[in-house]
């Protein structure tokens, strides 16, 4: 469901996460939060982001290596579009109305 | 800042009324929500989706009339787009240093 992702971009530190993971991956540890966030704090972060199919993580040692999804955005990309078209057409269905009268 | 819109847009009440001001504008008793949900607490709803920037409201008497505003979704639809942009450019070096290897 979308609304999961727009809930999990609704929080500045995540929407921070997903801008620098668009750049590339990184460990956990690098991604950029705020100053004294401590990691399980950053990882309960990426776990939100994880759980609505945005960011997947991989853990190899003691580094919890995290990436976008390959599809991360597209919902979003699509909702967003969708009801843009719709509202657009509502415009000039309106403006077309205006004319003629 | 677009993480309040996507703050406003993570919750499934409020994403179905967006998805139904962008078919139209619609009085604030006649937004289609959960059952049960008394005005107050829909007006609640339109209230954060204002602040957020993405629905106008005039009151007309006793009823308040929704709209989608002009620019709402712009930022989303932008935010979105750039951070896609970013990871494909991403993708598509690597793409190019795995065929050079």
């Amino acid at each position: 469901m979308v609304h999961h992702q727009f809930a999990a971009l609704g929080d500045p530190t995540r929407l921070a996460i997903v801008e620098q993971l668009a750049r590339g991956p990184a460990p956990a540890g690098d991604l950029a939060t705020p100053a004294r966030m401590s990691l399980p704090a950053v990882l309960k972060h990426v776990r939100v982001l994880e759980d609505a199919g945005l960011v997947t993580s991989v853990k190899r040692g003691r580094v919890r290596e995290c990436r976008l999804s390959d599809d991360a955005l597209v919902a979003v990309a699509a909702w967003t579009a969708h009801q843009q078209a719709l509202w657009s057409t509502r415009l000039d269905a309106l403006g077309t109305l205006l004319e003629d009268a």
